[in-house]
């Protein structure tokens, strides 16, 4: 683990700590750049759609291209892969998630032919659609962008 | 989000940080039992049996106890979930995992007979069985115990 | 299979046979505490709430505390892969349900330790939606409560 | 569930019921053919061979004909989800099964054109790789053959 | 690979060729039975009944036949797992589907008893609810009948 | 589907046709890196390892780059959850594949900035470790590289 900048790290730690925390770290997140924002929902569709919006309007990824799209969408896939532990639902499962997550694009490895990648984290709770009845949550995807 | 004590927040700190940036959270370290350890596999039951001995050695769990046992082995499972993000397999995909685990156990309600919670969380790479084709992997699960 | 006493087996067995069967096992049954009821339904949705109603109004489980919630939700999730065999999804996969089922906590462990454990059985038909198109399934899970 | 012989049930009994406990069945267990085993392992593989073996031998199905192996096989896998719930994998989650099978052929539908159809059955354990920490898991599959 | 007749081929050629590039394969086309159609949805629900009413309507299975209604069901979600690669979901995923679907009928084995078998496929194109924004997607299913 | 290149269907042609039926469609396989090869495996990894082996050896992606090696990857996997059509596993599930690859490398969209995409596609028998007991099996991925 001695990748050159540990994006998913810098995600995780973004999307976890509250503001007095992250100073921190603050060097590490000025070296990349962050898209952040939070979603509550028993959709699965929601979660996504919220983190696919907040990443177009910060600019950070293309909206028209598909490339970027494409790279965006499985690394939140993976991410919540995480969060759901196994099946592919929320509602369905009579639960529901409040998560914030965390956007990190960057260049993660030395050899300057590797390029940008990107990082989606989610941190919050899961459980029962009754305020308490839940726990902790985390999720990371990474990918090529 | 306003649990009593998050153990998942902080077993993944404790997971993520070295050395120095640990000291930071190191009041939130001490309210808790925590357990660490690491290992790299390209075998699922390795990952599984490296984290479950690691427990029991350091007393964590009650080690005949299966009631104790059960609860620690689906915590490590969806732990690995986040890890693996959608298939249960590393050497048979033709890849292979270097983590870190730190395991803890606490009271994360508030309420005293929520009683006592575990939560096992993964930081590490994952990859082809190649030096540095390998990128961040971050896995929590959480059970009652 | 020596286990003290199977609360598997025992809801498997009350949820799959009819009254004048049932007489059989009174014994048994009489052993532990059962709940029961019936759930016809094309969202796995409904057939989770309709468990998770019959067993809070029995009182078998106390509804105001997540730790047992948390044990049946998961019992009622491992025993409804039994039933749908792969994906999670009825509606979705043009499939519908009509089930029993039935919940008995109990000590199946000679180990006074060991403590309380549930088990969740279902039985009944899973089909298309047109009567008589349907075969049977069974469903189990158990989890430490 | 008004089938005309619901062999799902029966391979199902015929699994879990012991010696005297089956001769409350017995008319029902006269109705239809049945091939029965057990298998110990951390391999799921030899679950399946040890089935196809032992319906292969009692001649329910014609060993040659990839048709019948089909029909038996895919109802096996079907049983073996709700077995395992979740995860296709044995030793490589650090678990191992003691099981029973049942293997009943019929005609479970009053059409005489719904013909044959095969259900396996399994009961056991599944748990940890020691003695005792484990608990009973059940499973069904069914097939038009 | 040296099956009498390739009834996967047939129908990935049928679905996956334009009017003109069949003209080619018209020998192989005309051996056995062929159903075909098309469908654009974010529920894999629409997909499953399209094939399935079209399949009904051109007679290749017999509607209230139970037996093949469940070949064709498996054979038709088979199909689908290559064409959503892991998840059971479209819209829950954000992603909709254009698909065209070929449905074969016939002998593929020598053997007189293997009789007859069904091949399900798809080939269209999958991605987020923008068009354009989507790549190409080919499944088969393939069951005794 | 008006895409500008389908590397998804010329994949999957070159794959499934035999040298004569692939002199139909020449110009398209001209206008496309391929790159071939066939396997036959109980063992996922080993049809991985095949096709990476073949694409790197005939110089379609850049051996060293961990960036091209991941797109591949993902491409390989997506198109084996077509042949195993939802667990992840050959030997384990007493089944073995008999397949031939094609990889295409191209340009799929008219966008000059949508850039390369990769596409892996599958074709051949999945079955029973007996000769005979098998049926077709097709699998397609497609990912940015």
């Amino acid at each position: 683990m001695n990748n050159h900048l540990r994006i998913g790290k810098i995600a995780t730690l973004h999307v976890m700590l509250d503001e007095e925390e992250r100073t921190y770290f603050s060097s590490a997140f000025e070296t990349v750049q962050i898209c952040e924002g939070k979603v509550g929902s028993m959709e699965l569709q929601k979660v996504i759609s919220s983190v696919e919006t907040a990443v177009k309007r910060s600019g950070m990824i293309e909206e028209k291209l598909y490339r970027e799209t494409h790279a965006l969408y499985h690394a939140i896939l993976e991410a919540l892969e995480g969060v759901t532990r196994g099946q592919w639902a929320l509602g369905e499962m009579m639960r529901t998630v409040g998560l914030r997550f965390a956007v990190v694009r960057g260049k993660p490895y030395e050899l300057e032919q590797e390029g940008e990648w990107i990082a989606v984290a989610f941190y919050g709770t899961i459980g029962a659609p009754i305020r308490g009845l839940e726990h902790e949550a985390i999720g990371l995807g990474i990918n090529h962008i």
